[in-house]
């Protein structure tokens, strides 16, 4: 039987934080199992990142640099950039033809984004912000894709994509699988909110040991344990769900923290110990691969020449099943 | 100095109607003074029949075939079909990121529009039918064009689009110029309305003498004169403003109708051979045309390419000035 088919992407949105490596590891793990297609998504940064884009170029090249450093296989697997394979363009125009825009303005994800970029001085209320999930849309049916790893809070995007490929279905013919979710967990920022750069709350992937630390001691613990003999929750810490991830000892950590038989200052210095130790491997890897730019062009040049393979024969698809030329 | 360039398209929405046929005249003439590209806007026309494509193919040929038939020169002018140049996606894309949504929903037409066509069962309250004037946008510019001919209703789209382009400018660089409108006069419908095969009021440009005649009796006239003895008032009477197009003795026309001379019955008989006469020609033409439908694709075929070059030209300019790969 063949390999089922995973479409995910990322927007290159700045500098790779530990949120986004936490969902790289979970993509390494992917890379066995399926036939996986991974897309920098560069057009999508352009929904809330239109108003400059200087540093888009060496954005995506940063992102390749660390996606390849953290062991994803350019062989395994398709990697490439988005707006190197215009078919996602058309696809999403196609798309629009028939999707009612009470689909997309009820998309719970819509209306907060909107508010908190609204506060944060970012004028994003365009026509492409809320096509979003249209253009996701066609990221992931353009492959085909059966799987998709999503965070919980892009459930409603995908549950979207499956109304808008049904009611392709239903106007033409059946052309797409109804893409399912694998639910990928996700690292907090440091102020226990999800980690994101607009937020200022992450700890980016390329932090020097000594940026780690400073960034994990900022992180919010159980606001009841005042005192260093105060009894602590780990459940509700966000240092605790660090370690979760970067200590095999992390039951020992629990009773540490539930006895108080160790302090918050000293549980911070610990998962930072882990962190920088983890890292370091693959900070070597991608110091080594970073003084090769030509090399990682190529990467994904030659990935984007596979992805426009297949998208080219689903376009060839959709326009026959819709009478286009 | 070189000529200036207008661009210019058309929806293959069904049967060619002379409310269009009266357009392309104007065209005909445009094409001496400009440098003239025009399109057959299949994309456009799912905007609001994307339920039901099958005729579509067809509808270009038709399309196509008038257009030619007519005396729209295929070498002097670029005659493409939209979505054989991709590149309208790839720039409709890029200008959805930076076009307030509130741009789109203000356009006068659309709110009006979207009743118009719901009342007639039409559910098109879709993300693409918004996006109509955005993508109308990305087509003019894609080219660079200078003018553009337009109806007045269309004149806030084109507005839209000195906005969006002064928008690009100010986020980028000034890569469009700013078109400017030429009027088109319009032919109404037999029923005064604007003439629309979506309102049924259309006189088909293909119709046969007999349906010609049959329609023209059917036009609603001055509703004050209702005895053949009662003296009209030719300004607000549908028959004579098609006698100003069709009749170069339409001035005699205007005293038959204020001195009550001829009645309604006489002046539609008079006003249907004008409108018979002048046709024969261009029907001849078409029926010729007709018989060799793998010239008018070849035409096509040309066009497109010729479009293409100049649409991967802009958008390498596009792409450089957004920082795009």
């Amino acid at each position: 039987m063949a390999k089922k088919r995973i479409f995910s992407g990322m927007q290159p949105s700045g500098r790779f934080h530990m949120g986004n490596y936490q969902v790289l590891t979970n993509w390494i793990k992917l890379q066995e199992e399926y036939d996986c297609i991974f897309s920098i998504v560069d057009w999508h940064s352009l929904t809330s990142s239109y108003e400059d884009t200087s540093k888009l170029p060496e954005r995506i090249e940063t992102m390749a640099l660390d996606w390849l450093s953290a062991g994803l296989d350019p062989e395994k697997n398709i990697i490439f950039v988005q707006s190197h394979v215009k078919e996602h363009a058309e696809l999403h125009l196609l798309l629009s033809m028939m999707t009612p825009l009470s689909w997309l303005e009820r998309v719970p994800t819509y209306k907060d984004k909107l508010q908190q970029l609204g506060e944060m001085g970012k004028e994003i209320n365009t026509y492409g912000f809320l096509g979003y999930p249209e253009l996701m849309t066609a990221d992931i049916i353009l492959y085909k894709a059966n799987v998709v790893p999503v965070a919980e809070d892009q459930l409603p995007h995908l549950e979207l994509s499956r109304e808008i490929i049904r009611r392709f279905a239903n106007l033409y013919k059946p052309v797409f699988p109804e893409p399912q979710p694998i639910l990928s967990p996700l690292l907090p920022g440091i102020d226990g909110r999800k980690m994101s750069k607009s937020y200022g709350n992450e700890i980016p992937y390329a932090a020097e040991p000594d940026e780690i630390s400073a960034r994990v001691r900022l992180m919010v613990t159980d606001p009841q344990r005042v005192k260093k003999t105060d009894p602590g929750n780990p459940d509700i810490c966000t240092v605790y769900t660090f370690h979760k991830i970067f200590s095999p000892e992390h039951n020992e950590i629990t009773g540490h923290c539930r006895n108080a038989s160790i302090g918050c200052v000293e549980c911070k210095k610990r998962l930072a110990e882990k962190m920088i130790m983890t890292l370091a491997d693959v900070h070597g890897r991608r110091r080594e691969m970073a003084k090769n730019p030509e090399k990682i062009k190529e990467l994904l040049a030659y990935g984007a020449e596979r992805a426009r393979k297949i998208a080219a024969t689903t376009m060839e698809e959709v326009r026959s099943v819709m009478n286009l030329g």
